[in-house]
């Protein structure tokens, strides 16, 4: 099955879902589209996210793509039931992989979730979670500057440690031990996200645990690629390749040999 | 769905992948069997193993289950996919768990591989890790004296650590950063194996993980249990009670309150 997934993000921050994907699949082919020049997607209108997505969707389906992961929180959150029920392939989200191991990792069911506005406002984590386990506590958090900040290539430093600590300041009383990260760009500053809420509290990076789910998935559908093929990915934003590439440097650097053989082509989105 | 998700094995090791399914998936309700009087499955031959993996499988069928989990690496080994094939309803063992949760973790691509002969023999693992990663060095290693050092309920002090570090000197020179206990028995005595090795060798428990993954597939089959009621479980033995009691409040102590409810029966195996 050379057929490749599919992965589309507001932006740069699903890189981070593509980046384990890689690494926990390396056999499987990946096509990534990233609508940098709508993101973020957090503060939009649910109209808005859902039509973004759906042009991202098309663009993809139309590259015949196997599988479809939708590494933003934001875009899962308002369109994940639609797109499985409508599209004839399977489709993941990285909110159920983030809960589902959240669930696992906590001892007291203090649970914290971190995302964009829009994320916190579906409720989309607090009721898989719930839906799971009833008596897990759920202590949500929007963070709005986090990904402004990620897009802009702050990913360490004063500045950053400073957003970062000044955002987090309400959850001090909350007694959480697991902290999702539900957004796919807080894994690049999960160093300082770590270091300001300390070593006792578990953070939970949808990333990895959604290319987890994604494997399970592909076997699940007998849809693994057994060929011995070296994959050729394929890269595509809708906004400026600066950023982008910048960021996909950050995210993958030396542990990453195809780098240099990605292809990065603007969108053409109608 | 209020149908139970049945969970076989070939002793009290499958109670270590119950009890996490209790956790994980509090509202689902389970009926467990647990085949004591043929254990240990390990040192047997491909054909008994087949052959009591069906009568068991053949005694919950009767109590419509609505998913199966084979809770033992050795009748996963050689029955998964035979199981697969033939129910109606969706199986999953305990091998594809570990190693996806292995590949996640390891840094360096050397895993080992702790299991029963039978589940060595069969180089399940190792063929679940390099179809995933052909890249994956793996190291297998058969401890054929953990089972029944366990199911005699000998799970600490001198004479369990002696055993085990004994059985584990093969690995001292592997280089290997993950292990997976291949053996549902083995969680049991997890923290000896893990002063034995050293912090630095990550030890994947294949219980922690199958509970994970039943949890994806049921929800991916939309068998998620949405009822309000507490779940009642059921646990069935084929040999005696005194061990298979001492192992359960062993497992699930003061944690789990339904224990003095569970119903213990001599299934009729014929």
């Amino acid at each position: 099955m050379k057929r490749a997934i599919g992965v589309i993000d507001s932006g740069v921050g699903g890189l981070t879902v593509a980046h384990e994907l890689m690494r926990q699949l390396p056999k499987e082919r990946l096509i990534y589209l990233g609508d940098t020049l709508r993101c973020p997607y957090g503060p939009r209108s649910k109209k808005e996210i859902v039509q973004f997505t759906w042009e991202m969707v098309d663009f993809l389906l139309e590259k015949e793509i196997k599988m479809l992961v939708i590494a933003c929180n934001t875009a899962t959150a308002y369109t994940l039931e639609e797109l499985q029920k409508q599209l004839n392939i399977p489709v993941i989200g990285v909110i159920q992989p983030g809960a589902r191991a959240a669930i696992k990792v906590t001892k007291n069911n203090r649970i914290g979730i971190i995302g964009t506005e829009g994320t916190i406002r579906s409720r989309a984590y607090a009721q898989a979670l719930t839906r799971i386990n009833e008596h897990i506590m759920v202590t949500p958090l929007a963070c709005p500057l986090f990904v402004p900040m990620v897009e802009q290539g702050i990913l360490a430093g004063q500045q950053a440690y400073d957003i970062v600590e000044k955002s987090l300041i309400p959850l001090r009383s909350s007694e959480i031990d697991t902290l999702i990260l539900g957004c796919t760009h807080y894994p690049l500053i999960k160093d300082i996200i770590q270091e300001v809420l300390g070593s006792e509290v578990s953070l939970i990076s949808s990333s990895e645990e959604t290319a987890r789910e994604t494997s399970i998935i592909l076997e699940w559908n007998h849809l693994l690629n057994d060929s011995e093929e070296a994959p050729k990915h394929q890269f595509y934003t809708t906004g400026e390749l600066d950023i982008f590439t910048k960021i996909t440097e950050e995210i993958f650097h030396s542990k990453i040999e195809n780098l240099q053989t990605v292809m990065i082509e603007k969108a053409v989105i109608c």
